[in-house]
C-alpha cells in the first residue's frame, strides 16, 4: 500500500477584529494592537488541506479532488469567504485570530470530508505569516 | 542621461464594503454581488510604486529608497493598514473599490513624494487582480 | 476622466507539439528541438488579461469582474483548459507556439469581449517565460 | 550530529492523459473527468526532492548539490520532461496521475540517488495542487 | 488542548565565500565549485521560523507575533542582513553553507526566545534551494 | 505582420558594497546606509529580459529561445554569477547599485543580441525591489 499525500490550496478574503470582550479597553489595544482597531481590518487568506490515504490502485488517486472541493466550498468558502468573521456564529465565543480560524476549518474538515483522512490544516494570513492545526497530532507536512 | 525606473512593493491589509448609498439596495446586491455583504469583508493589498529618474552619475540611484519608503510609510500605509476603508475620510464620497483605492493613493504620493517623477501605481487586491493608475497618462510598466 | 488598467489572471493546462508539416523532420527537430517530440507535452499555463476604461464615478469600477470571467471562461478556457492545442481548430493551420496561443486568445477576446477596452494579452508558458501580445499596438504594462 | 534537511526544486512539463484502460468509457469520464479527454493535456510538474544527513564537519554540507542535480537531470528530467507520461514504460501498467508520478520519481530516486538520505519527493501539478510521498513513511516536511 | 503551529518569515541579505582553510586550493575548488570564487557572491535568503504552541483560550494566540519579530530582528537580522558571512564571529571556525546558517540561526533563537516552542527554522538559499534544521529531532512542518 | 514581446527570466547571485571613492567616509554611510558596510553583502537577482519581433508566419517565433538563452549565458550570466560586482571590470567606474547593473546589462545585450530587438531588462534585487532600463527610452512592459 503507497500512502500518499494530496495538499490543495483555497482562497478566501474576509476581515476580522481582534478582540476580547473580557480584557478591557488598554489590555486589548497591548494585546492586539493594531489588529484591535474598532472598525476592523481584513486579509486574504491562503488555506491549505491535506488529506492522505492509499494510492488506489485502479484509480492512481488518493480521492476525488471534485469531492474535496465541493466540501470545502460548501463547508468552509461558504461561511468565511466575502464575510466579516467577528459576525458568523463559529466566532461568537472565539477570537478570531488565525489560529483559532484554523482549527475552525480542521474541525469542520474532520467532520464533513471523509473521502480521505484529514491531516492538517494550514491558513496563510499574509505573505509572511501562517498557521497550522493537525487536530492536536503532530503536523506531517505543509 | 539614463533614465531608470524603479518599482518598489508595499503591503498593507484593510477592510472595505462596496456599497453606493444613491444606489437601492436591490442594484448595489446586484451591482456589488457579495462585496456588498452589508459586514465587510477584506484583503491584503500588494501595493507596487513606479518611479523614473535619470541614473544620478554620482550615486548610481534614481532616488534614495529611504525617502520613498518613509513617504509611502506616512502617508499610505499609516492611513490605510489595518483600516476599514469605509470609515476613511478619503472615501466619504467614494466607494472603495480597488480602482478608486489606486487613484487615491497615486494622488497622495504625486502631492507628497517629489524625489522622483511618480509613474505609476499598480495595486493588487488578490492574486488574481490587480489595478493600474498613471494619473491619467498611459502606464508605462508594471 | 480617472482612466484606469485592470488585469485579471487565468489558469489552463493544455498539451502542445511543436510541429510544421512544411518543414521537413529533421528542420522540425532543428527549429523546436525537445518540442518537437511526436507525443507532445504540456503546460500549465498563466493568462493575464489586461483592460481598461474610465472609473466610473457611481460604481467605482472600469467594468464588472464578473463580465470579464463570464467571458474567458466560454471563450478560452472552455476552448483551451486541459485540451491538445494541435486539434483544435484555431490552430488547424498555426503552429501552437505560445506567441500565436497569444495572438489568438488576444483576437477572440477582443472580438468577445466589449465591457472595457482590450489592452492586451500576456501568457506565462513556464515560470521563466512568458509572451505579450497588444494587437500590433504596444503593450503598455504586463 | 547536526542533521540536516535539503529540499531542492526542478521543474518539468509533461502531457498525460487519465485513463485506466479496464473501466469503460463512461466510467474514465465519470472518473477523470475533463482529465480524461482523448487527446490528452499537460502541465508544468514542479518537483521538490528531500534528502536528509548529518551536517558534514569540513564542508558543512549535507551532501554535493552537483550529485543531485546531476541525477535528478539524468534519472527523473531525462526520461519526463517534453514527454506523453502515457507513451513512458514506466507507466505502462500505472495511471499516470500526479500520485503515481511521485510514487515513480520517489522510487527511482531512491535507487539511483545514494549520496544522501531520500526523504521524500513533492510534486505540484498546478498552483493549487501537490502531492507528496515518502515511500510509505509519513512526510516529515515539505 | 489545541496545539498549533505558526511559522512566520524574514528576509536577510548576506554574502558569504565557501572555503575551509585546512583544504588545499584545488580541494576548495573541487567540493564548492564556483562558490568558492575569493570574492565571495551573495543571497537574498529567506528565514521561516516555526514556533508552537497551545492557543490561548483568551487570547487565541500561540504567542505575539511582535515578540517574536522583535527576537529575530535583534538576534538574527542585526548580525547577519547587509553582513559578509565569513567575517561574522559566528562562522569563526564554520564553513558558512546554509545548512551551518540553519544550524547557527536554529541554536540563537533556542537560546533566546522563550515565549513559545521552537520548532525549526528552514531557510531558502535561492528559489531552488532551501534547508531544514530542527536542533537534531525531526522537523514536522515546513 | 503581428509583433509579440518575449520575457524570460535568468537568475544569478552576487555580492557588492555600494560605496563611491570619491565621496568621504560618512557621505558613503550617508547615502549607502548599511549598503556599504565594507565587507558587502549579496542577493540573487532575478533579471528579465524582454525583446520583440513579429510572430514569424512558419515557425510561430518571435525568436530562439535557444539563443537568447546562450547569449545571456555567456554575456550576462558568466560575467556575473556567483562574483563580487565590485571587482569586475564592467564596475571600475560604477557604483554597482542596481539601477547601474541594469543598464550594464542593457548595453550587452543591445550589442550581443541581435536575433531579436532588445526592449528592456527589468533587475529584481530583493523581493521588493526591482530596476528597468529600456535604453533611455521608455519601458513598454514589465
Amino acid at each position: 500500500m503507497m500512502k500518499a499525500y494530496l495538499t490543495r490550496g483555497y482562497r478566501f478574503s474576509s476581515s476580522h477584529r481582534l478582540h476580547n470582550e473580557s480584557f478591557g479597553e488598554e489590555k486589548n489595544r497591548e494585546i492586539y494592537g493594531k489588529c484591535n482597531n474598532p472598525h476592523g481590518h481584513g486579509h486574504n487568506y491562503a488555506l491549505e488541506v491535506t488529506v492522505s490515504g492509499p494510492v488506489a490502485v485502479d484509480t492512481g488517486m488518493v480521492c476525488d479532488l471534485g469531492d474535496l472541493d465541493g466540501c470545502v466550498a460548501e463547508q468552509v468558502l461558504a461561511r468565511f469567504d466575502h464575510q466579516n468573521l467577528n459576525v458568523r456564529s463559529e466566532f461568537a465565543d472565539l477570537v478570531p485570530t488565525t489560529e483559532n480560524l484554523a482549527v475552525v476549518v480542521f474541525d469542520i474538515l474532520r467532520r464533513e470530508f471523509t473521502a480521505a483522512h484529514l491531516e492538517q490544516v494550514r491558513i496563510e494570513e499574509t505573505a509572511n505569516n501562517s498557521f497550522t492545526y493537525a487536530g492536536g497530532a503532530e503536523p506531517i507536512l505543509q
